[in-house]
């Protein structure tokens, strides 16, 4: 079979000829349909992710068939035993084992869930990784109701994208922030009510005028613009942080948290029974991934830089079959 | 009467003859027993607070008789509808409104509370404002069970002394930091398991070697030593945020907030139902307020000091009668 795996931190990425996998008791060999690209996955090309092994299949998401039937897979390994905090053993498919760029992949039968009917196989492909993040940073972080008020930075990523659209379907009005006018405009064609240009200085300036400010915000950036974020928040306001990618937190007031009586959150994956409660919720309000480009498994490069140079609105799916 | 009343920014404070309060329909006229102190106070006496009003008499804390009963009064002003966040009209009582440092004051029946039969006057003085953020801080927002491991900074002061003796009433396991090794001894006589001066480079190396890594923190300092808290936390972990006397929060890295699941909780004060709760906990685990010194409203000027030199472990009281 053909895979892409991890090849050491100079020679980077190979599609690789490999061995079918055999399976072990409990699993089932599921023929691969699509997969999904994840910053996780460029990372792990860059060698920039922590306990790299050399000749691991990359990819977290995916979708396959088996028995007759189309699921997908639950990327969790041993999230443990609380709801709360994943366990010391936890890890995510696809580094330190085998993942979905490649045409087989076993997998235990308990991982994998019914593909919900109303979505392609391409589409659910891009579910995992960001819809479990997202909603988990939404309903379980957040306790998000409808009506509320909900700012979810960064949007043209999975988990911005998904939260945007969780937050929708769930009667939330949603506002974005990105550094691309266009990526803005999408999300309102989704429903969004509006958005900023945080590239632009005092960009929450607008925002915090006409709105006043959010009962919700939704952050996978961090850095020196979090400060913004806590102003931003109305009293009362929950704020899930799902990631990092402009670095540290710096200059926050004490004050607006405290007398805001704001949470700040820190939310990344789910626990196995989010991811259920995820795929049930995408079935119930027929929620339809976007997906910004799919590409064959021979041209990986592309999909990879695409991912990198951060164009995408949308998820990047690979496909396998 | 005497009230110790503000008297704007240059003249400070004056011990001055007042007319007997009127009371109003609904209200009560207390002849005080009672008072104490908060950093609150001491920043007004500096006019260091906002809204300020000349003529004012100072002092939020306070317990007084009525009708032949004792009785601690709530310095909630205006709370709101919301149990999450207190609403537009909140205020404390002590400024904008008349306070607890005088021989008398109106207060309306449903802001006050019989007194804890095992505790004297004095130890129910110093209850209300500490008390009450402590408890929310703890139980309503960190959620605090039996058997947790709780770090509580700057022990000494009022809310980190509540802190302190009610995570202990609760079967909670408590650390404590300091800037003084005295007062992390004195800790020890309430039941604290051991601490960490502060002042010290490392200091949180020890306590992560042989602690492991907390479930709660309490902290009123947040400044450049959060990030340290951070680090402390273990998976899972909620830190209440109730002051911020150490300045902004800065260099705090996202990716540990997200990865442990972080909750960083912002808390001050707490609702009506919050102040009823912590005064049923007090009477029901028999806890004593710790007081640090007595002092007549007379001498007010001496407890002032006191406070403002942070020399205090416990509360500093006044008596009225």
């Amino acid at each position: 079979m053909d895979g892409l795996v991890y090849r050491g931190v100079k020679a980077s990425l190979e599609l690789a000829k490999l061995d079918r996998p055999k399976i072990r008791d409990g699993e089932v060999l599921m023929t691969m349909q699509a997969a999904a690209l994840n910053h996780r996955d460029v990372w792990i090309a860059k060698g920039l992710y922590p306990n790299l092994r050399e000749g691991i299949v990359l990819g977290s998401d995916g979708v396959g068939t088996a028995d007759g039937g189309v699921y997908i897979i639950n990327p969790n390994q041993e999230w443990g035993l609380q709801e709360a905090y994943s366990g010391p053993g936890y890890t995510i498919l696809g580094m330190p084992n085998h993942g979905t760029f490649a045409t087989y992949l076993a997998v235990p039968r308990h991982r994998i869930v019914e593909k919900p009917s109303h979505i392609s196989t391409e589409e659910a492909a891009a579910l995992p990784l960001a819809g479990l993040t997202a909603y988990r940073a939404l309903f379980k972080k957040c306790q998000l109701s409808a009506n509320e008020k909900v700012l979810i930075t960064g949007i043209g990523g999975g988990v911005a994208l998904f939260a945007c659209q969780f937050a929708l379907a769930k009667g939330a009005q949603v506002w974005v922030t990105s550094g691309s006018a266009q990526k803005i405009d999408q999300a309102k064609l989704l429903g969004a009510s509006g958005g900023a240009i945080y590239k632009e200085t005092d960009w929450d300036r607008d925002l915090k005028k006409n709105i006043g400010g959010f009962d919700v915000i939704i952050d996978g950036a961090a850095g020196p613009g979090f400060a913004k974020l806590i102003s931003l928040a109305r009293p009362g306001a929950r704020i899930a942080l799902y990631g990092g990618t402009a670095g540290e937190i710096k200059q926050v007031s004490p004050q607006k948290i405290f007398w805001k009586q704001l949470q700040i959150l820190g939310s990344t994956m789910g626990s196995d029974k989010d991811f259920s409660e995820m795929v049930a919720f995408v079935s119930e309000y027929k929620i339809r991934p976007v997906i910004d480009a799919t590409f064959t498994l021979s041209s990986w490069q592309s999909a990879f830089e695409r991912m990198d140079r951060s164009e995408q609105f949308g998820k990047i799916v690979l496909t396998l079959d």
